[in-house]
């Protein structure tokens, strides 16, 4: 049995992990670490776990926690990690760090986003990157996981097999991404208030939101070369969900007759499958099929599919998540459970919920 | 292994036994039954399922799934199994009807609020309601399970402790529920649209609705005597949950200290203990906690709370359940676990999912 | 031209204010009053009004507005301006009140709800209770007019006629009340975030709501004897509307035909129509239809109708309004109107907005 | 007073039509005509017209039409219009036609997209777009007005002055628009129920959608060349509302000191602002302010602004407006505004509705 310490249980990320947890047959939350609700029941906090979880809430103690657990979970603001971790702590167990600190590589390009010194650069490099799909080999013997961000998780693996295999050019990503109102917090802001989100749309954050240098790393990772995409997030009325649009211009390649062309759909639809057929959490859909996040509701599925414009030679690629669960305590459970030889979809096995 | 029939597998009900169905470990769906979408994939219908459930649909064919699995849960349209149950199909496999067909022990009760001619009465005494924690016993050695409805099992139980134990004048209860838009069915209705049903709230069906002599005689059986009760449904804008409010004069009964008086709070929340404290699917709320049916969503979990008030000697009862789910298919669920033997809980062992 | 100021105009009924008054062909706002964006532009606390007012925010000082303006509105917690007003204020210009601080004839009862002293209860005697269908004769010459609550507005019209013709009895006037959220204001707090509110139904303030005794004290004066009622507010999913059902056990009458009994359908229709037929911010619907929150949006109607259960012998009565509009705003705008002799519909003939 | 004639009332569009009309000063509607609802009362249609509209819904004859009244609004399916208009109605009225039909001016355009054949071509030379702050000219003398489009209006009217004064390269841009479900039309079918539509977010008709080539045509008028883009429209889960983010390449330009490079913010800005500083119902919002649907619901406005994205030389931008009012109902009433010489804001001068 894995013994598990949540830091930040009490934001909707750390209560996903708790709901999530409670169904993980291998796995023990034994500290439910907290901010603001100290001494406070847990299942009073969110009670939708009443009569589930009787534990109280403890102060977010990491040294004390890493004593007691084989693994500590972080669901904090950016910087706090990054300001509390020793080796003493990655000595004693393993850390998945669902905050921004450890996922991009560069120092200064962390600072310059986040507008905040980044207090433990020396992790940095040890960090993986927990995209459980690209990066599985890395993770099994990590001892810190850089869990990625929601929309970055759902905006590069959407672009990712044709980015990697140089069906699109990268420098022309646009990327249009709408998520549901619990990827804002539980903080009492009023812009997060029923009423001034019910009924409306509008972007934020417009070419300055924190995932854009996540996602330009990862993807040129994935190319070997530097990516510079557009993006725009969206706040949509809803609770959960991520729809990422994406678009690109396809560079032209090799076809099957030899001749050189814009890739075929048939060719992009394999691209996809070359890289995603075994992949249990990532399903290509089939035909004209679009991603709607209300098919992945609740469960750790990432839903793709994408359409060929033969008029202007561009691909719109569209992925959906939930962002609570891939795009957050779903996949730092994935990579819990690569960390310790389980079976991935361990306790992640859920159908999604609709209506 | 328990081998599963579905008829009706593509309402809203139908989909939520398959839901649950797919994480219990005892159960497997072997027919996936359908009027409408006969020979379509299933998870075309339910895209959720894509490459979870591979099945295509079948016909409804009673006669002969009864042949192939030791469990029918018939999600179907009032009069439809009442017009194809037979003691052949009842020797073969037990039943579970999610209907009202056999709900209702007086025929002619039926006949008038349903405006139906029931085709099948020899079968209406031997069908035991499966409300599960009052008629537990029934439901272990029976064959047909008339599984109750979603307004009804929220409205009794959120009741019956009190009306067993003579704290209230079941003469005098008024039900005030709140329903999520599922429960109007899958078929394409205009009032069910998005844009009739969001930013609104209405009664309907005022003092007509099927689900009033269902609760009536369940509760006159809790008091043994005739009951008559006033229902009034509402539409809410969410998918899903029920919260039903109601309100009942206060009995005046011998207080702890000898003398005739109305109930104390600490009387009417030990009446509720004696009935629920061993019952894992009923919460008792603590305090002033109102339930909620956030709270619930997605669970086999009724929430319930009470409130008295001194200057009217009434008493305010609340229940919350979600109504796919304790209002229909996990109830349904919880019932078959009975009737094989299983632990209540099995597949159902499922955390709120919140937000 | 009406000079009009507004105190706390920057909460939701204040903004209601200014959204209405912006149509009125004979008021113009020239003050601005807020406690929390004094010189903010007022535009830019709601951008709705961007290019239609230029006005910055001014402190909410009740004496100098006094001296500019012919009325002011208070949109103000409860005790604000019945710590403020004075005789010198009342003596310069009309005051529309729409917190609760002058409508409770009683300064006990007051006290004993809302928790607080009241410091002006001078006043209390000469304020009229500003519901207009019912006492429109009152208001025309007050200096002083308590606007209603949201929820007493609609709770008390919907059952006004039958308790006035003494059709029902009120003792047994069960009010169950769903409203929008933005009745709860627009501070930032963490139960009226998006994601606590959505897909999720609440009873709250159960037996001791404080619209609670406003609706006894009109109810009483209507039937001329002490009335005691059951009220529990609701929390639903939606911006705008209050929809209350009330439940009454019918009275005995004198029929027709000179027999006693049970009123029929004709004659409670009848006794809407005597009360409501001339009034045109009160729609008495036709035949079954039941008021949906959704068909009043935006505008000053209440929308009722009623039902008879002959096996309860008690009535179902249902009211729809939009609680901003004719629970707040627009009714204070209607009173206005009748304060300075223009027609009742002065800015206010805006038909619902649907969808 | 103008006399109105509406085809096709009783959609959504037409009943908004209604609602504006009713509230305009100098237009009355003297034929509500439908199809699915003749003889039926308009208000048991739309139940928020109730005691504010008397007249029953008549027969689409657009010729006995055309002799009693001023003008006629189509507010009909595609193909409808050019199947039946005629010289003779042209000659005794105006027609502002809320389809497609006259949109377009190439007709194998408009078949090979709308998939029907163009059944009177003859009149495609004279309808005149009605996008009013750009052909309001052409608006005034002319006989046959082709409304545009919801989305079509806002994508266009959002993107138009860069695209006019060559800021932007015309073919790098990407329209990604968000509509509330009110665009899908108020036909009862499944992918529009609540439960469907609630808690999702889906794109839909990507690289087909029919306003694709209005668009085209349009941006094309204002830069002289043919004009190719990508539109993906989306579906979102509320009733009104479009917002439309559009991103585009900066082009080269002479700035201010003379040299070569790409315009400023300062210089985009007054592009905007040189185009609509004058046009009221344009909002150019100030700073970081981006445009939400919330802001401008119920009313004529379009919201837009955009940002610069220096690190990729594109600019973002964005426009919300209601796709009832701007998107279709107000837009016509603005176009008859203007075909009649009245002041366009007659009737139009609503303040938005928040929350």
């Amino acid at each position: 049995m894995i013994k598990v310490g949540i830091v930040g249980s009490t934001g909707y990320a750390g209560a996903e992990l708790v709901r999530l947890l409670l169904g993980h047959p291998d796995a023990q939350i034994v500290w439910y670490g907290s901010k603001s609700y100290v001494d406070e029941k847990y299942a009073n906090v969110y009670r939708n776990f009443f009569q589930l979880v009787e534990d109280e809430c403890l102060e977010d103690r990491l040294d004390d926690m890493a004593d007691l657990v084989d693994v500590i979970f972080t669901a904090t603001p950016q910087g706090y990690l990054a300001g509390l971790l020793s080796e003493d702590i990655l000595s004693k167990c393993k850390v998945i760090d669902l905050s921004a600190d450890y996922r991009i590589k560069d120092v200064k390009v962390y600072e310059q986003w986040y507008g905040i010194e980044h207090k433990s650069p020396q992790f940095i490099e040890e960090a993986v990157y927990g995209l459980c799909e690209v990066n599985r080999e890395e993770i099994k013997t990590a001892r810190l996981i850089a869990n990625p961000g929601c929309y970055t998780t759902c905006s590069i693996l959407t672009a990712y097999p044709l980015v990697k295999d140089g069906f699109i050019d990268p420098n022309t990503l646009i990327i249009d991404a709408k998520s549901g109102t619990s990827g804002a917090g539980r903080g009492a802001k009023l812009p997060n208030l029923f009423c001034e989100v019910n009924e409306s749309m509008k972007a934020y954050g417009v070419t300055t939101h924190r995932h854009t240098p996540e996602i330009e790393e990862q993807l040129g990772y994935a190319c070997n070369q530097e990516v510079v995409v557009s993006f725009t997030p969206h706040l949509a009325p809803m609770n959960r969900g991520i729809l990422a649009t994406e678009y690109a211009s396809l560079n032209q390649v090799t076809l099957p007759d030899g001749s050189v062309g814009y890739p075929t759909d048939e060719m992009i639809r394999n691209c996809y499958k070359k890289y995603y057929d075994n992949e249990f959490f990532i399903r290509v859909l089939e035909g004209e099929a679009t991603p709607e996040t209300k098919w992945v509701e609740g469960s750790n599925f990432l839903d793709i599919n994408f359409k060929i414009d033969p008029r202007t030679h561009r691909v719109v690629m569209m992925g959906a998540l939930d962002n609570l669960v891939k795009g957050a305590a779903g996949q730092a459970i994935q990579n819990m459970n690569i960390l310790f030889g389980l079976d991935e979809k361990t306790g992640l096995n859920l159908a999604p919920m609709f209506p």
